[in-house]
């Protein structure tokens, strides 16, 4: 089939526009060239490691030139990327690197001490180690299919347990184009990427830079000030963030303005406060709201320029190559301005998760992949994204998913039962607060740290609250949203 | 498949950007959801005339902005458009309608005179009274599959008989895309078209201004003053002409410059000239010299604005999501400047020719396309093309098919051989030159009364040479190229 092959994107990029900028990374400069040079060295050590095409391999890496390097060998090769959350605690990495068939990891120094290997039982590199490795002639992929497996990432559920998105060459090709054909592209653009790789915002970053041949300015963590800097320095057009970020900005910011070249300031990670973006409109930064998820390769609703203002609020229209519907509970299309889930469609969106037909065949319905979102379309067909599943917790642009927290508090013998919801923070947005029925005593200090030592930091949750009974319908399932309700009681009552 | 869908490429760009400007024509400027209203309309008369999905319908029409709305229109129904050569005789237009066994025949009423309803008993109806007749409610066609026909374009061969190439929405879609990603593709941007929408040229612009969101200045022919004129006035930035074309540009502009907004000259339609290509240097014309064709949904190849000077004369490096090789005698791949025969692959190649299996089986190898050009790549991959296909004649943009004028030829009582080639032309690029063995006698200007009644009148030769006996192989094969020396041997006798 024709259409369905396309040159190795990595390949492509260094023959099409090999001097051209490829990424700025702590005061260095690295053209396509220089870049692919580098990717082919390491898919040779790789391959002289015993990696080969189709195999799973997981990485575990920070924001960091090496990272670029070690991904893209990965593409040269056609070996699936596990891409890991290195927030993660060593017990979640060693489920999700087993859970993926992982038969090999690359990580960073800073991880070893996690023991992965012993705890995972698979093969484990450090990249320092990798880059001593004394390389073979490597197998080269080039051409690929896009329907070929690129990148897994893992994200939780109203199951619990994480299951690993399938991106496909394709869903990166498409969110790319999806993106350009909606804000542009020049020659002229630059993107700054402080989000971290390992989620969807990063990486998709790293998939345009490859296919747009555009430069990325390279952060290893976010910093405000280095961020101010940077895109006026390195003439920066675009940026992405999520509201915690673009908070700092502002503040930071003051009285300073971003310079004129700046284009574009893309919001994503759940939906931003009014005062906001209304701030922004006032230090006149051009901010596009976009919805998006691990599940769509990132963007697939984003503001269109000239609707900026006048429909504050709204995460816009769906992109050109993909498409969105609004279901009732009763499965009928909503009307405009009714409120329903949100259903996505379009070659950007996963053919399912990996190895969990199941969980597939749940999500998706005649080809459209219901998200859980609730939002609305208004008359004119822009999207308002009214609440992310109503068990999903976005804290600072991470995804929190209550029944993974709830697993580990009912794994606690002095736990009866639990429930988690999310209870707005200022600083992160949203964190987690748990409900919890007592089987024997125990206090909130002596569950956190239980938590701490199973969960992410970020999953620990912030509140914990003592109750008689959790609210469980019929069939006992429970009602999150009612503990929010809960949540509102209780913060009445205690400010 | 759900990477196989897309929205309606018609309904989505109105509903995305409905106010932006999409079509200037004759002083009028029409928005996209202006166009998208009356192509609804018209979608409704042709419905009510029984225009129904999946049917094939000519249509003859000129560059105007009725055109567009009546070839929106038949892509809102999902009804494959055979777009017309309006040069062609009835004859010619005739045998284009049978073969591809459409069902309806739109036209404009200047060709009404024709009677193709008679000669090709396919029901004929003109843009005047199809804009009157009643419309119904149409049923329109909310999600296309790229797999799906859009246009028919037909192209004539070796064989003599043209055929039809099928180009989908997948071709017209990542050849749109392809481009944008080359060229690079900006809210500012606006393209003039003053080729024919009936080839692929400026078919694909009218493509690219609903895929991108972007207006184009729709000219009825080419005028070199009114291109200069709304260039300016119109502040377009990107341009398709043909050799001749921009040769009429620079002389005409002589002193004058073109405004700085203009940033690209896409030059197609074959070889130019080293000389004009200098003189755009002079005059600081952005040309963009590209190699393409109808088989592969318009530009293949483009040169890159970083090497456009530096790579003079070549037709640049493929597009991103395309493959190119050079293919010798004996199949093997030519090393870095060797010549052979350019092959091509992607998803903006089609999938062959209507009704003819055993033609498509012919030009494709292994998912390739042998395009019969000769072309040699240099050490850094950038495509020069020496030849197009051999018997090629191109004449101001046309394609021109030497096999296709010997037929007409040789059915003449009087002439017992006929051999068609190219020789040079100031003006046309190239024009046709016959080589003739009579069986009685004839004049020169009996020969070319004779063709005008059969071939549209570029097609018709501008010389006649009479000779004894034809170069043939031992196969009675014409040998094309032995005319060629022929011709230029005959040319130095003459002068």
């Amino acid at each position: 089939m024709p259409n369905e092959t396309m040159p190795n994107f990595i390949n492509k990029r260094a023959f099409l526009t090999p001097d051209r900028t490829a990424v700025y990374f702590q005061e260095k400069t690295y053209s396509f060239k220089e870049l692919y040079d580098r990717s082919l060295k390491v898919a040779g050590q790789l391959q002289a490691l015993g990696l080969q095409q189709d195999q799973y391999v997981g990485v575990l890496l920070k924001n960091h030139l090496d990272t670029v390097v070690i991904l893209f060998a990965l593409q040269l090769l056609g070996v699936k990327a596990v891409i890991l959350n290195n927030r993660l605690t060593p017990a979640e990495l060693a489920w999700q690197l087993n859970d993926s068939k992982a038969s090999f990891l690359v990580l960073e120094e800073a991880f070893e001490k996690m023991e992965l290997e012993q705890l995972s039982r698979v093969k484990t590199i450090t990249t320092e180690r990798l880059f001593q490795v004394e390389p073979v002639e490597p197998a080269i992929i080039d051409e690929i299919s896009l329907s070929d497996i690129c990148t897994i990432m893992y994200t939780s559920g109203t199951t619990g347990n994480p299951k690993g998105v399938m991106q496909t060459y394709g869903n990166h090709w498409w969110s790319s184009v999806g993106s350009a054909l909606n804000l542009g592209q020049m020659e002229s653009d630059c993107w700054l990427c402080s989000v971290p790789l390992f989620h969807i915002s990063g990486f998709s970053i790293l998939m345009r830079s490859v296919i747009y041949g555009m430069p990325i300015v390279l952060h290893d963590h976010f910093d405000v000030e280095r961020t101010i800097t940077d895109i006026q320095e390195k003439k920066v057009t675009i940026m992405s963030v999520v509201g915690t970020m673009l908070t700092g900005i502002v503040e930071a910011l003051n009285d300073r303005r971003l310079p004129d070249q700046f284009r574009c300031m893309l919001l994503g990670g759940g939906p931003a406060a009014l005062p906001l973006l209304q701030a922004c409109v006032e230090k006149e930064i051009p901010v596009f709201q976009t919805y998006g998820m691990t599940e769509s390769s990132s963007q697939i609703v984003t503001l269109s320029p000239e609707y900026s203002l006048a429909k504050l609020g709204s995460a816009g229209k769906t992109l050109f190559p993909a498409q969105l519907k609004i279901v009732l509970d009763n499965g009928c299309p909503a009307k405009a301005g009714e409120a329903g889930e949100i259903a996505v469609k379009g070659a950007n969106v996963t053919q399912g998760y990996l190895y969990r037909p199941e969980a597939t065949k749940e999500k998706f319905r005649d080809g459209w992949f219901y998200t859980g979102d609730i939002g609305y379309m208004d008359e004119e067909g822009f999207l308002y994204v009214i609440d992310r599943r109503s068990d999903l917790i976005i804290s600072g642009g991470e995804n929190i998913y209550p029944a993974e927290i709830e697993a580990v508090l009912l794994a606690h013998p002095s736990v009866a039962d639990a429930g988690v919801t999310r209870i707005d923070d200022l600083k992160w947005g949203q964190v987690p607060a748990a409900f919890i029925v007592k089987r024997e005593d125990i206090t909130k200090d002596e569950l956190q740290q239980f938590c701490h030592t199973h969960l992410a930091k970020y999953k620990v949750p912030k509140a914990f609250y003592f109750v008689e009974k959790l609210p469980r319908n019929a069939a006992k399932k429970l009602l999150r949203r009612e503990l929010r309700e809960w949540v509102a009681d209780n913060e009445n009552r205690l400010n």
